[in-house]
């Protein structure tokens, strides 16, 4: 197998991604660690809620004394106490009596039932008139209801949510163990591309990718160390590199977008110990000119020059990455939405290489329909007006004006 | 019009909030505008790029040069110097005449075209073989290509995504104009509710609201402040909520199941100068004991306590609030991935009233299926079993096993 200097296809990009080691576990405290990734499963510490709980208000009764009650031919209960929210009923609930309790309230000892104050009515100060009968456990949560001690709730790889945050909470867990998040290095090459701050000289451009780079990271959930310019000239990038890599799980190293430069970002990368170039160039468009090479844990990415290249890249080659090292599979576009509609013209492909359309929604009479937001591939303004991506599969010549396709939509 | 204490429809409190004036404008540098909202219109300072540039390695030629030259019959062109990237040529392309040019450097004048450097060959130190024809433009970015001066580029409103956040960057613009963020207290109530550290006792409960809350406020777009707990007392409420109310846009009250304590919180926000009582129920489940007291331009909303609850009613009522106050239509869900299945099986619903059902999903023969999650509201795991919800709308009776219906994923 010589894999070195062949195009190769976005799925073995991805499958390479899929043998990347997960990072190691740290811990967090819940409030921050939303977003981040379960290390490992978790199993409840102790059942959840740990103790019967009125789910209405009413009355704490046994259930069988109840039974066959209603309007016309009521039951009548003596009331015996009333539940204070937040304690522990110090009286039990003996048979034909009952018990003033509140949503969320404890229930007593001796009564495995809720009977709702809808249905009842006061017959005296201490006699309830009960109009409706219920089975054992009605209006109730029952001590393991949400959990067992033990039971496994998430699972490791599991991107946690306000919920899952929530139910820590309830748990009692203040903190949660979770992938360490990759570190990637942010350095932008090329002689003509100067820091954003001032007017550029005629020739100049200032340093998009730096700062779309950035947003990128931290959007795929990692964390993005900046490492500014770099000019293009062998001893600057192995320098800048070689710090990053010091400190850095990953590094993104993007312009150079001539062809004498990307080989020498690829002679670069390929300086360092252990170095090996696993891809050299991608069938894929925008995108194609992708350099990957693996340093013993460590990643060096070379990407496209120009920012919508360069993003496209990112999210096809470089996420599925970062997904994998969080412990996840190695998809891309998992942030994505997705939207089906017709498309508003033709496009044209060429097989053999898998193709990211900018797109945009527009109407036609009230339909939504996906239009190509076309414009030459250097160009920023595609990426603002453009609202996601099509992929048009490495196998197609195009998609077709009327055809239903799916867009991938802007995170 | 009477509106008070009937219970209304989710439409008309999304109506409502849609009344609501957006927030005040303040700058944000761009590293940390990602996903805040737009407070005016962008206009581009500059043309953007500004020069003419090339997007190919290759030659900066006068395209009529070129013209009806091919392999057979090539063209041949006298090479006059070389761009250095990043500087402005001091030199013109006369006719007969090309440049060397690498992908991103500036076209020199004369030039209107760039010839790539794979259909040229050297035939001679200094003149070029051109072997195919170019029209004026091609193969370059015109200085007005990505953005002329003054064009708006993003309106108010807009979220501001990596993209977005590039393009400020070409445009040298270290500062946003956003939206400021609504403020949001959180209170959670309840004498039932302890600090989630350390054992409850029989009777009690974590707090579980305070942890989800923060992050669905954050989630939305919000800053939190969480104000920690309060007990079901009228002078304790009225305390923590006008503290609230001094340094916040919005409080969040949540607990109070229970008829008596739901009572309390509406009198305690009635309390308060310019209190206006919006909202007292909702037709929907869950959610129903939804409460909205604005006092000038500060709204008080009180939130059921159930977790499950607490949650839906979060992102079906007060997220449109806060979507208002950023400036943007009062829509539920903007954030929601969304996905159409086949229904597992039939869901019952009441009329009168929007029913958003937890649900998940799963496969059978590889087809996918939206399966709802049933359990007791009170449950916490429902939520995390759950990756989305189901909406049944108010006029409906149900959902039928085998009907498409769209899931709207847990974001």
């Amino acid at each position: 197998m010589k894999p070195f200097f062949n195009v190769q296809s976005v799925a073995r990009v991805q499958a390479l991604a899929g043998e990347t080691a997960v990072l190691s576990a740290e811990h967090t405290a819940i409030t921050t660690a939303a977003g981040r990734t379960l290390a490992g499963d978790l199993a409840a510490p102790h059942d959840l809620p740990g103790f019967s709980r009125s789910t209405m208000d009413g009355f704490a009764v046994r259930a069988r004394d109840t039974f066959g009650c209603s309007e016309t031919a009521p039951a009548y209960l003596e009331l015996c106490g009333e539940v204070v929210m937040g304690r522990e009923p110090d009286f039990n609930v003996q048979p034909g009596r009952c018990a003033k309790i509140f949503t969320g309230g404890m229930l007593p000892a001796g009564a495995d039932a809720v009977l709702m104050v809808e249905h009842t009515r006061m017959a005296g100060d201490t006699t309830v008139e009960a109009a409706k009968s219920v089975a054992p456990g009605d209006n109730i949560l029952g001590p393991t209801d949400d959990a067992a001690r033990g039971q496994i709730l998430l699972r490791a790889g599991h991107e946690l949510r306000a919920q899952d945050i929530g139910l820590m909470a309830a748990l009692g867990l203040e903190q949660a163990a979770v992938v360490r998040r990759p570190k990637v290095a942010i350095v932008s090459t090329g002689d003509e591309v100067v820091p954003i701050s001032g007017a550029p000289a005629p020739g100049q451009v200032r340093d998009v990718n730096t700062y779309t780079l950035d947003q990128l990271v931290r959007q795929a959930g990692a964390e993005p160390l900046v490492m500014g310019l770099a000019p293009d000239d062998r001893a600057a990038l192995q320098e800048v590199v070689g710090r990053a890599l010091d400190t850095c799980d990953v590094v993104l190293l993007s312009g150079g977008s001539s062809v004498g430069t990307r080989d020498l970002t690829s002679e670069v990368f390929q300086s360092f110990p252990q170095a090996e170039l696993l891809v050299h160039g991608v069938a894929v468009s925008p995108g194609k000119p992708f350099i990957w090479v693996r340093a013993g844990q460590k990643h060096l990415l070379g990407l496209p020059g120009q920012v919508a290249s360069c993003m496209v890249a990112f999210y096809v080659l470089v996420e599925p990455l970062i997904e994998a090292m969080l412990g996840r599979a190695p998809l891309a576009f998992r942030r994505f939405g997705r939207l089906s509609a017709q498309l508003a013209r033709n496009i044209p492909s060429t097989p053999g290489r898998e193709d990211y359309i900018r797109a945009r929604l527009t109407s036609n009479n009230g339909t939504g329909l996906i239009e190509p937001v076309f414009g030459k591939s250097g160009l920023i303004t595609t990426l603002i007006q453009g609202q996601g991506l099509v992929r048009i599969p490495a196998d197609s010549e195009g998609l077709y004006q009327g055809e239903t396709v799916e867009m991938l939509l802007f995170p």
